[in-house]
């Protein structure tokens, strides 16, 4: 990161990830109402659009594998130095502190990526293990980000701790789509909605620290920090809003597709590798996850 | 705000809401508890006392939409400052931070009107999305509190701290209304009592800071901060321990309305459009947020 | 309070509270398990050890309201000083902010009484509203606290930043014990834990601040203020120690008790208002507060 | 501690119980899910590796009473200072601060010891009843830990403050296991992967301060204290990413022993004191923690 595109391309990836599950938590939501079945929850879901075929492979753990994989290599190559020690007459190499972070980062999220592989293989996990990883991998994120801005200039260190709200917002929404007895769809909304307002405010960081179009936020003209700093919680407060009309807004397309497709969507092809099939109901009863659903 | 009358408004709002929330709670409970239904759980409460027509009205909902809107043009216009660049000879214009985050604040709670109209009329939202929705509102308006005294003197950061903590307050409460399984009474009774304490405590502090009865606490004769802050602290206690009492109180009116019409309200008419009639049954089901009531 | 017995009389009180707490949750913990009926919660309990008419008395309330009325009187007259304004030649009247203070933890105390009383005599009120009153009491005491060592010495705070760990850990347990479903003896028991932990640390507090026996610690040879923070938090570590002890020795008179008045004790006698008789089954359904005890 | 070994031991200690925890908890749950039977939650496991003899032995208990017997003795030998005041002319005896700390947390365990080998042997407490001394255990370490670290230099904080992190994560762990309705796999896998990360970070800050392969951090050539601080997050998310794939790596011997021991392993005999036998079920009744396992 360090620049602007560095922060643009996780804030991007934030924001589509989170777009596609607002949207596929209220066309599950839609679907289960339609056909009168209780809403459950997944950690990824399936692309129904294209075809069955595509809809039972787990395209977002792909993503998520490829991208990570992507991210290390980037983060491990751009932060190699060769340095010299005057002392001792030879190069040594060291990783800069800010991508060794970067590289933790990226590693949890990879290794949630492969463990949403193998339990969509049916590999002997329990249902959501999944979503336990990712509240870690989230957790480790809001701790790195959180000592990121650690002995900065304040509008750094505010903008820092928003990202970490965000963030821990996202592992308190998981913690609880996890322990509800009923499965309801308000939890599994609001970790999509805090995921895209993380991005968001990724987009706003980058743009604060390094914006192309105007000076440093350094060299401005603004002679008071402390309006800096509540412009800062006023864009916040912005993009909560916003997003929360997005997720208005998202119910559209959602109804829409659900009603059309209401002949063509198999629901237990949509909710394949999910749904409650007399598979699952076994495997579930064996886990001790058994959702009561009856 | 930034004035006394810019505190007293949005403080009898809140608190003329959280009031009207206590008698209805209480009413409902007691309604509920004669009539041996159990307790069940709406973000907003019907206008009984005037005929069944308007009992069917959304007022609330149309009470915070036209005070929010109300709220934003005025924040915008007032916040509007034209001024003179030196260097560049041109007007510019800015909006105040302090009025950008109050219109941040507004917009958040006109979305939450915008959204309880839509439950109101059957558009296919989950049951409490307006609680949810709520929240958020809360959680923004928390946040831009909190950073609405950073550095700043003791007193006023202290004064908003205790703000905060009772609009955390009500987003825990109603966090709760939503993930009981059995709904109880608690939950909204204290959801009402934290919003009169935020309302009161908005009064508190147009007072202590905007105060035409007596000098600004700065050009006070109190030469003690450390005695300032400790009675801040015995305020805040004091209001809540009035609050407790006024809570008591209310069971009283309630209780008679209660009984005096047990038999001209119509059960099904007072909880109209949340209770359990055949179609809100079959609507629960379908959103899997079926309470067991049998 | 602001002397060593004005410590040690809340610390006494808080002690005797919590200790005769834990005797009586044992108590009730064993015979449910011997008559094979689950554990059921309530605020306080009954004395049921000189005769049914007293063990139907609410005893504990009418002490918490004697005390609480005693404590008011106290410090209003304690805090009264006369003072002399030299410009305006008057004599003014005011009230210590660190009375106020005391007056405002007090008076919620008091209202805690109140309502207990009114639940015991069956005033039309919700099953745990008392607890909900305590757990509202906690927080004002906590908060009042938390700022009543504000910008003192390192040492003063942190051992009132343990004296409101310890509030606030009494807290969490009562609300525990409202919203769990099915009531278990934990939370009961951790709420008396954490009351006597309190009334110890009062103890503690008054003879590090004010000790007759040694010198006061800013007097105190001690030279080095990292060595006292260290002893402040093993003296607190020790303190729980000691505690959980007293709770494992409390075990042995409750199943002495229990065993030996298998026959005296009748069960709806002990558990006279609040067990589950045929009228209190009726009410809780009203109050939607049934738990399912089938 | 103080040294190097000091803080080796306790780390030790909590990975070598930890990592026995993940594989146990696993094994259990691959158990009880060829046996189509619910997850259960207990503190300790037994070791069925020998013979049923030794697995109905709580050895896990006894060995937690031994080691803390044993850092009870040293503290209490290694931290006796003798001091001469050349005032009084008197030998005074004291102990060192960090040893009474030591002192008190390991009593704590040896409590929760204790009150283990209590529950084995059928002392009448109730089920979960070492979850919650653990729990208390936990919080006093945490506490202790927290205020180990006060009024140093900044790198050592941070340090505590991580090891804090992981503590209070294992608390939380652990009150989910309790209140949890359903017995579900991933808080007691949650309370084992943070026991380990607690010990592995034990092992990072012995290594930080008083490594013997290079200089003291505050010797070393690193001018930065920024840099340090952003390697000890980043040193923190990588033993979380590794403890996490540990937990993967471990899925494979407990998948295989549950397989090839599925016909000798008794399930009662396995699960011997805890499981869902007659008699426990009975007694579970009389607690009131009976689990719906129906």
């Amino acid at each position: 990161m360090g620049s602007l595109p560095g922060h643009l391309v996780p804030g991007t990836i934030f924001i589509l990830l989170g777009l596609w599950w607002i949207y596929s938590v209220w066309l599950r939501y839609f679907i289960c109402r339609q056909r009168r079945r209780p809403f459950y929850v997944t950690s990824s879901f399936p692309f129904h659009c294209c075809s069955p075929r595509v809809a039972r492979l787990p395209i977002e753990s792909f993503f998520i594998i490829f991208g990570t994989s992507l991210g290390i290599l980037i983060e491990l190559i751009a932060g190699f130095n060769r340095g010299y020690d005057p002392e001792t007459h030879q190069t040594i190499f060291f990783e800069g502190a800010n991508n060794l972070q970067h590289f933790a980062m990226y590693f949890m999220f990879f290794l949630v990526g492969i463990i949403e592989v193998l339990l969509h293989y049916n590999f002997p996990l329990p249902k959501y293990f999944d979503a336990v990883a990712g509240c870690l991998a989230f957790t480790a994120e809001a701790l790195l980000f959180y000592f990121h801005g650690h002995s900065r200039d304040p509008v750094e260190v505010q903008i820092h701790i928003f990202l970490v709200l965000s963030i821990a917002s996202t592992v308190v929404c998981a913690v609880f789509e996890i322990v509800q007895q009923d499965k309801q769809v308000y939890a599994s909304l609001m970790r999509a909605y805090c995921t895209v307002l993380q991005g968001s405010w990724f987009y706003t960081t980058g743009f604060f620290l390094y914006s192309p179009f105007h000076a440093h936020y350094e060299q401005s003209k603004d002679p008071d920090a402390h309006r800096t700093l509540m412009l800062i919680a006023y864009y916040f407060a912005l993009h909560m809003a916003i997003i929360l009309l997005l997720v208005l807004i998202f119910t559209i397309p959602a109804y829409m597709v659900s009603k059309r497709q209401q002949q063509t969507i198999e629901f237990t092809e949509y909710g394949h590798f999910s749904m409650v099939n007399n598979d699952d109901e076994e495997m579930e009863k064996l886990n001790g996850t058994a959702v009561n659903i009856q």
